[in-house]
């Protein structure tokens, strides 16, 4: 540990290990749940301790009926391994909740029991931003070396089917280029340049964890240059946008939909749309 | 070229340079408008030609008015390199259109204008599986290696706000793994195992094109060891999932997101709900 590490070094970490050092390993046993977890558990018929967890972290604000949408549809069925180890692993979470935490959204607030005992779950660290700056400090007291970090989380992707890894916390680089508008080669303003740096090193780390021996649980990245930065993830999360910012968004964008349709409608009935 | 390429190497290509050499650049000006464009250009108020393009391209099926959100909530503030020139890239495209193209889901079908000259705009490939493939044979045709080829395009992401590179084409590797259910450490079946192995090279790939030099169309990865497959991406695209598939699932999420806020308002109402 400190061995190789040098200055500009981006030392990814799975939120996965940290949980564990973080006394974030959950034994389902211990957890009393309240009325409302039981409440939950009967209409949602997920473990009450697993709901109480949950609702431990913060706000559920959606549900996937993940099971039932697979009995109806046979969704997963290409992307898994055989038909009984679908079915156990979906008898275990009927359901995903859409969580909002402190800091993030995530799916079932991040709860997690693959790869601990069974019995155990696991849960992201509570600031990961303070973790991966703790980390970073540590670096840096036993090293002399500044480095950046970035910690992980495996979450899925709404606009595709599947997961991929994305940043949950960092320090000491730029999590979103802020470079809206920048001029182009041919110095026309660009419509872009708000990249997420931090999710797309944490997606190839994940790859790395996940495909080189399923429990790497540290990547270091040597050589990429990227801005240095005081910002953390919950700078850059859509919740910094208030609940009814959110609103007027999907309000607007709505409406113009149904301009549009009703636009195409007209075209087709005029018999000029193809 | 085919200098150090080995086999097993990745080839990641930006769409930008293939639309440039498949004949994919257009000049706005020899663009003729047909009625749909003229008609969604007056209640859009974007250039009737670049609907056009966008039409030839696919069906639109929603609208996001960005200019008006701008305006409403300063959303792009925060990430502009200053306000002028955020005003000058928004006034270039007000709308973004969420168009269904043949294989994929893409804002204005791909169309984009940044690194081309003024007037001129660019649309990816038709079919980027089938060009991966293509390249793919003629690298082993010119230097006997075996390697895949993924194609990237920049997208906006919707569970952030921001956009990274995702792969629209790819060959010679799998595109998503399908270990969903797979035994974890402790032998329990994992729920997940669906990676995005693609877009995650993808995206650590865009962090490459953007970061490096502002040109640079192609980047190689070697030593990352991916299953090969001879899926291409449109084999993993939502599309593959039906319409009527896509309501029932979005009915199911709206039916079981209802009965949680009935729960938790009960809660509340109860004083049982901190």
């Amino acid at each position: 540990y400190g061995l190789d590490i040098e200055d500009g070094d981006i030392i990814v970490i799975t939120s996965k290990i940290l949980s564990v050092a973080l006394g974030r390993l959950y034994d389902l046993n211990s957890v009393k749940p309240s009325f409302l977890a039981r409440l939950l558990s009967r209409f949602f018929k997920e473990d009450a301790r697993v709901i109480e967890l949950i609702l431990r972290e913060g706000e559920p604000i959606g549900v996937i009926p993940v099971l039932k949408i697979e009995r109806l549809l046979h969704l997963f069925e290409r992307y898994s391994v055989s038909n009984e180890q679908r079915r156990k692993a979906l008898a275990r979470a009927p359901y995903l909740f859409l969580v909002k935490t402190k800091y993030l959204i995530l799916t079932d607030a991040g709860l997690d029991f693959s790869n601990v005992p069974p019995g155990y779950c696991t849960l992201p660290p509570k600031d990961p931003d303070e973790v991966a700056k703790e980390i970073m400090l540590e670096i840096q007291r036993r090293t002399g070396r500044k480095v950046a970090v970035i910690i992980t989380d495996t979450e899925f992707e709404i606009s595709r089917f599947g997961s991929r890894d994305i940043a949950i916390g960092c320090v000491g680089i730029t999590p979103v280029s802020k470079k809206f508008g920048a001029p182009d080669l041919y110095k026309k303003p660009k419509f872009g340049g708000v990249d997420l740096i931090a999710d797309a090193i944490a997606s190839m780390a994940g790859l790395l964890f996940g495909q080189t021996a399923e429990s790497t649980p540290v990547v270091i990245i040597k050589g990429l240059n990227i801005p240095r930065s005081h910002e953390g993830i919950k700078d850059v999360s859509y919740l910094r946008i208030n609940r009814a910012m959110i609103r007027v968004i999907l309000f607007l964008i709505l409406l113009e939909t149904l301009k549009l349709k009703l636009l195409l409608s007209l075209a087709r009935l005029f018999g000029k749309y193809k």
